[in-house]
């Protein structure tokens, strides 16, 4: 998955009948690449750094047309090179 | 999914048989990357600013041969850096 | 899809029993990228212009272990950046 | 699949009902290409050397909404350029 | 597919229970792009110039959670930029 910026909203009327009622959401991603647009599952707004799955498993089990989605809000990111041993 | 503006067609007389009365359209990404052709389900045509699913998503469920397909015609993006808190 | 043209092809003696009476081009993209391979599904030959389906699309009701298809043979690329109103 | 390391983990307490128990890694691709988030199916750690599958193949036998998955820690890697003939 | 030449082997002990018993071959693409992981299928080794598919189409009947497989082993490239009519 990748990590992101949540940075606006799409809108389209004319659209195909399975995208209707879902929420477009305009996603920076955190680490290069192209902006993109993503459907929203968790609620995410303006500003929420998010995780983002990206291709067929965005898909869903309604077997959405789409190829990204919203799935999660980062709460913290933990950073570590290396682990004690065990 | 990506945006992008349609840009023409492309016309194929000898095609697999599950492409027959498809409309390919020629589309512009709006944040580079390569031109691509993209099946229209939407009525789209050129000037249109258009979201397209590309990957798996744009099979659909009749399952065609397809790896890009317009799905909306966008009205306006909405840019928000940050939201007030609720 | 994307555009490319076909430059050649590719002999596999030892391959998946799947794979056995393809028909596998090699393809040269044609807005950049790297020349891949693609199964041939219209008849196409060196020299043509042709339309390839990347990824899962490629697959099939017979779900190949492939990853790109030749599903047309291009005739003509209409270019128009904006039309008329309705 | 891509070889990397694992750099940390992410932590997201609002996600999709699907992905509630999972642990996300932070995993930095070997070979150059941005840091990304996958899925542990292997009980990696942080300093781990990991095999990665991306895409449709992470999804797994239960659909998963995620397109990362950590599928084995790296033993070894042998590099021979030629193999003595048979 | 792409083509790439076989340079190594990748082993993991611990590995997702479905991955036991496959052999991870090192491949390095032959036009650009980063070395990646792919399962054999044919019986390649080190040295071999090799036909790989990538993503979904490398999941093969028994959907393995594998996003790259060696399918064939080339033969012969067949470059022809241009064909006589028929």
């Amino acid at each position: 998955m990748q990590l992101g910026f949540v940075t606006g909203a799409v809108w389209a009327t004319r659209k195909m009948p399975q995208l209707v009622g879902l929420i477009f959401l305009l996603v920076e991603p955190e680490n290069g690449g192209d902006p993109f647009v993503a459907v929203d599952s968790v609620g995410a707004g303006p500003g929420d750094r998010v995780l983002v799955t990206r291709g067929s498993g965005a898909k869903g089990t309604e077997n959405l047309p789409i190829d990204a989605r919203v799935v999660g809000i980062v709460d913290m990111i933990e950073r570590r090179e290396s682990h004690v041993s065990e």
